[in-house]
């Protein structure tokens, strides 16, 4: 069994040797661009991960691997113009640097070089792996549609917001693990039980996320802390407090949307400490780490098999940044 | 074997029948939209007719049919937000109906709707017909690419047009009839062969569509003559111009870049009468036509199977919009 920094590795090692055509060179640049501004390689790295849980051969699952990965930053591009962000991993994105409609086309070529990574994979695996793959594909771009949809809305529910964050960041966790389980000939009890782990994992991280993004260490939580405070961003806290509101505190919650003042943060916090907001979220959290491990518990392979994926999972939700 | 119209028909019954998902709407609607502001559904019937031709079941390609036309309209949407176009078909464009964010997430999950139309497809042709469907993708979207550049560039080669039309335009042509010469279970030779077959009557199509915009007669075109030379579009026709004329008539061309008035469709249309830019463009497009035709006698079935094509692609050459 390979650790997970082994097979972060074999990724990082992978991804600059990805060839391109050479031209024309604006269309490819940004995504080797992209592909090379680094990040965790989490996402393919629980494919080769799931490949060897199973007992299959990593090597086997690495296009598959590659190919999650080319979709995840496919995605990044097309969001980063959606969100008009100027930075990604500290570098200028791609639409600032290659202009708009640069991006738009490099994402969409992007979409066909993953397809053209899962096309490697064995004929006899070719369809599930497909379905698989679109299926998660799919769930993404719906997720980026009510992500983008809940910031003009002002009546989303704790249900859609969990729906939005299962679908934009969960299915990948689940459908990258999913991946590695059919190419490593898992059956396809093991390889639903381990995409229902990923996906409540998924959930779970980006409660976390929400959690951090308030309650992080500054020293080490290396964005912001309370960037989601400021910009008014409707995390699974805001919405339980504004649930829980008084109409008194209410009505300091709406001033504090309009707060542009550093003391923004701090007041949001006193409310969010004043309704338990934080316990509220861990225990949220909590029981999709639950429903998470009680998957995991099911499969059906010797302990030690399972040992590297528990060993992420507890990390990643131990992690301060 | 069907004809043309029959195969047309099929296509236009199946694409209100395509079922996608009812949620998010936003997400969905604009795909629905422009699957069914109509055309000729050339390309897929193309899929439709090479199925027929290499006595394949139509009822088999109609998977790979769909898809070729959903990644079509894909393309439309993604290209009318690059060209700012405000109509397609005599409608508002899915840009301007929905936002540009929301339009090029529907793109996004088009193509992956096209990939899951793909997916249908018989298990032991399916990598082929990926191979076949990616390699096609990818060419539209780096004849797009070209297609763009072009514009701001003033050094483009007539090869680098040829290249460009035939990526951006010929491609599809050419992949739709292979999809459906594998389905049909074509020899690889076959299938290559009617790529070659489409690839150049591709090209001779786009070239008759640079002679069509400034010769079309006005009362059957469709749309107003002359559009490329109002927008200075760089067409086989104005390069082959620029590359003849003489110093005095460089500079009556240049003046009429700038020239704003209605008198500039003439003015350019009487320099490519001057210089026989017509007969030259309509020997280039004959060219591509032998290529096609001579890769279409190398296939090797009875004469009758080829009949419908053959209708095709004279109808298609002699067409007056």
């Amino acid at each position: 069994m390979h650790n997970i920094s082994e097979l972060q590795k074999i990724i990082e090692t992978a991804i600059p040797n990805i060839a391109y055509p050479a031209h024309p060179k604006n269309l490819y640049e940004p995504i080797k661009y992209i592909m090379n501004l680094g990040g965790k390689r989490l996402r393919p790295a629980l494919v080769l991960l799931a490949a060897d849980m199973f007992n299959g051969e990593v090597e086997k699952a690495l296009p598959a691997a590659l190919a999650i990965e080319t979709f995840h930053n496919f995605t990044l591009i097309h969001d980063d113009i959606m969100d008009n962000a100027p930075l990604r991993r500290g570098q200028t994105t791609v639409h600032e640097k290659w202009g708009t409609n640069n991006a738009i086309l490099s994402g969409d070529v992007m979409m066909v070089e993953a397809n053209k990574q899962l096309a490697q994979v064995d004929s006899a695996l070719l369809k599930e792996v497909l379905n698989t793959f679109n299926a998660t594909a799919q769930g993404v771009c719906e997720g980026q549609q009510l992500d983008m949809e809940f910031e003009t809305r002002d009546d989303v529910s704790i249900p859609e917001y969990i729906d939005m964050i299962r679908l934009k960041t969960a299915v990948l966790v689940g459908g990258a693990l999913k991946l590695g389980a059919i190419i490593a000939h898992a059956s396809t009890e093991h390889a639903a039980l381990i995409y229902e782990f990923g996906e409540n994992l998924g959930i779970a991280f980006q409660l976390q996320d929400d959690i951090l993004d308030v309650y992080g260490d500054p020293a080490k939580f290396g964005k912001q802390v309370g960037g989601d405070i400021i910009s008014n961003k409707k995390t699974f806290l805001l919405l339980s407090l504004q649930q829980r509101l008084t109409t008194a505190d209410q009505g300091i919650l709406d001033e504090q949307f309009l707060n542009q003042t550093d003391s923004k943060v701090k007041n949001v916090t006193n409310l969010y400490n004043q309704y338990q907001i934080r316990e509220l979220a861990t225990e949220e959290m909590q029981s999709y780490l639950v429903k998470a491990f009680n998957a995991l518990k099911q499969i059906n392979i010797p302990a030690e098999q399972k040992e590297q994926l528990i060993a992420l999972a507890n990390e990643l939700m131990n992690r301060e940044s």
